[in-house]
């Protein structure tokens, strides 16, 4: 345990090497590390090398964990007699850049603007995992030993649903032992206002293909005289949530437990209002399930999403078909308590109920991960407390996020342990979309806030 | 006017040039004409060139019309003192060809197979408008003077709506004046069962874009904050017509005329089954308007269809997104009567009614055009009666058709004249669809249909 003077030493240091920190994050995310493009194989295990080598250089012991899939980054500062033992959890593979010619500068061309760096992983999650890795490496290159035991797990399949990593955490749970599991891969409530997000919805994607004709048809000598494909994708779409935005499937809200009162009440003190959320995102209004206020939909009420839709003639010009097929990818968001296997059984039901007739149809589940809701009365919660109102100069309202990690639960589960989840992101930084960013200066807050961190939660064993 | 001696030679001498015929238009095949696709325009004007040389080989006098899009081929052979005047109009331009992948073999290589030559625009209509060349060729070939003038009018934008054509309609209505437009862009009833058609449905295409956040936003972050653009496409589409096909927007049937009773009668007796008809599309079960047949539905009412949907991530795998913006292509098919503009407001109307909260959208009309109802008791459809019986071995039967050729209505209108609707395809040709197809015996009993036609014409105008 250092004493005030030599962590001072330590928080000067990374200060100093702010712009290697910086270089590094932008080497990383030049690797176009694409988890769901299987022509991209090679840049995602490239992008894992690349955190096994900063660990390897730092002195940590590191390997790749290798999967079906695409390898885990395993790393591990020594055990300290008596102190706790922290996971940081982490991915280096990104979402699909698409649509391109929406990007200002190349999503793997990392670039600075207006003191954001832009690019596809800047925050989702590559910039944030690496603040815990930078902070660990800043506490070895001190001189000072670790107060606690850090083990560090980074995969390369979140964005497709972590299946490698879900199916092999038992058979790793001896190595992933620990007390708590520090994940940041979320986002600050606000700017200027840091969050400790203690809830996390679920998730459940699927992919509906709706089969008509043997081939596509010329609308004019068919038309009238068979089931159109893409008006049936339409109808079975539409009848999955009604106007006032409530989920039609019968069950879909049977496990949904209510909102608590604290919780509703607390949520209605944050700085946000609608119209400047709206502004935000370039909607003149927003919309959700009735009788709830937008934080509560987007955080703790289950949803239904279409995310694309293909059929027929989609290029220049006018092609008069009935198309042969039309195909929907879905996701919903589920709470804690939801079994999202559950749903798959609904959903099918719900279409087989809803099906117009002469159209035969698939539906694939693709992945699938419950929601989680963590204690927030712990030792860890009060360091991230501490920590966090240090570097970013605010202490952390506690919240949930819409989002999924859907290992989290697993974790909790096979591990069990606590959770932390600290976001260092805004919420206009376009995960997922184009122009993904991440805030230079979050960027170096949240490696000062990791340093302190593990300061704190040593403190607190004592 | 040959004796029967003479005419008989020319048979024969038809009969004697099959394959030249065929190659003629395989080679006319070979040319990717299509006009919707601006990357195409050179092969467009080749396809023009193509026939415009054809015509001038024959010794036709024939000239290009330019217009601000693809050029017109107009020929016409000399005038004939006190005999009628027929103009043939027939496009050179072709439907897009996509999916590439459905064809067996290339679009834009002609490969017979199985008595069939397969290539886009072997029925649409290359294959279908050669007949009437080839006859009119074979008769100045024989030596013998034709018995009547005859027109050609070969557009190359009957794919995109003839929007030139029809604007240009009355300046040449001089040069096209005729009694009769002969137009072969139609089917038989069935194999074996030729027909003369009388009645075309008329058509409007338009552009649904529906925009919803400025950029794709992350589905777990956002989903339950905001409408989601392909849910209020799905929304608004599916609103336009009910689970009994019947179209739900306000005014759409009111200047629909009821069937006659006699019509009704006379296609009940056709030789086809819905059995029949769905085997031969793929589908288990038909559908559409209920309280209509088939036929009916498909030649005399009028329909909506899909015929493109995109939104959001279309690629391989999962990608969690609320899409910024989702698209549409929709074509209606009219009966006459109906106003193909009166709807476009009509859509319009019903579209501003039906938005979800939190959407914008705009709706392009992309072409458009009434539809057709001829009159059959003229000596025209006698000769044609008598001419496609000896060619086909069948008498034809008199029937409506669901497509549409935009541009007859408007030669009705500006030139005056009757319309004759000859179609030599067959259903199960596959127009606007992969593997496209025209039967070969049928494009050479077209032939013979067409160079008797003008001999009957002739004979009842005496």
């Amino acid at each position: 345990m250092p004493s005030d003077d030599s962590f001072a030493e330590l928080l000067s240091a990374i200060q100093s090497n702010s712009q290697r920190h910086l270089d590094d994050l932008v080497e990383w995310l030049r690797i176009p590390s694409v988890s769901s493009d299987s022509s991209k194989v090679g840049e995602v295990h490239r992008a894992g090398h690349w955190v096994l080598e900063k660990f390897q250089a730092a002195g940590i012991e590191a390997r790749m964990i290798e999967t079906e899939g695409h390898p885990f980054v395993f790393a591990q500062t020594p055990a300290v007699e008596g102190a706790p033992v922290v996971l940081v959890y982490g991915h280096y593979d990104v979402q699909p850049a698409e649509p391109l010619a929406d990007w200002i500068t190349g999503p793997f061309e990392p670039t600075i603007r207006d003191g954001n760096l832009y690019a596809r992983g800047a925050t989702d999650d590559k910039g944030q995992a690496l603040t815990h890795v930078q902070s660990v490496c800043e506490w070895l290159a001190s001189g000072k030993s670790l107060p606690l035991q850090i083990k560090f797990l980074i995969e390369g399949e979140e964005e497709v649903g972590s299946a490698n990593l879900e199916r092999l955490l038992p058979e790793l749970a001896d190595e992933l032992a620990c007390d708590c599991v520090v994940i940041s891969d979320s986002g600050q409530y606000a700017d200027g206002q840091p969050a400790i997000t203690y809830g996390l919805r679920g998730i459940a994607t699927y992919e509906l293909s709706v089969k008509g004709p043997s081939q596509d048809l010329h609308s004019g000598s068919f038309g009238g005289a068979v089931m159109n494909p893409a008006i049936a994708l339409c109808k079975m779409l539409s009848s999955v949530v009604d106007a006032d935005g409530v989920i039609q499937i019968p069950g879909y809200y049977d496990r949904v437990q209510p909102l608590a009162e604290t919780e509703r009440e607390q949520w209605k003190q944050l700085p946000q209002t609608d119209e400047k959320f709206a502004a935000g995102i370039g909607v003149k209004e927003l919309f959700g399930e009735k009788g709830y206020t937008t934080d509560e939909r987007r955080w703790a009420r289950p949803t239904f999403d279409i995310n694309g839709l293909t059929s027929g003639h989609q290029g220049e010009g006018v092609k008069t078909i009935i198309p042969a097929l039309a195909g929907a990818k879905l996701s919903f968001r589920l709470v804690p308590n939801q079994d999202p296997k559950e749903l798959t059984q609904q959903l099918h039901d719900h279409f087989t109920a809803n099906t117009p007739p002469g159209v035969t149809w698939t539906l694939v589940e693709d992945h699938v991960a419950p929601g989680m809701l963590a204690n927030f009365d712990t030792p860890f919660v009060e360091a991230a407390n501490v920590a966090i109102e240090a570097a970013f100069g605010a202490r952390p309202v506690l919240i949930r996020e819409g989002g999924s990690i859907p290992i989290v639960t697993r974790f909790q589960e096979v591990l069990d342990c606590d959770c932390l989840l600290l976001g260092w992101g805004l919420s206009d930084d376009n995960a997922h979309s184009p122009n993904e960013k991440f805030r230079v200066t979050d960027f170096h807050r949240g490696i000062e806030a990791s340093a302190r961190l593990w300061h704190e939660i040593a403190k607190r064993a004592q």
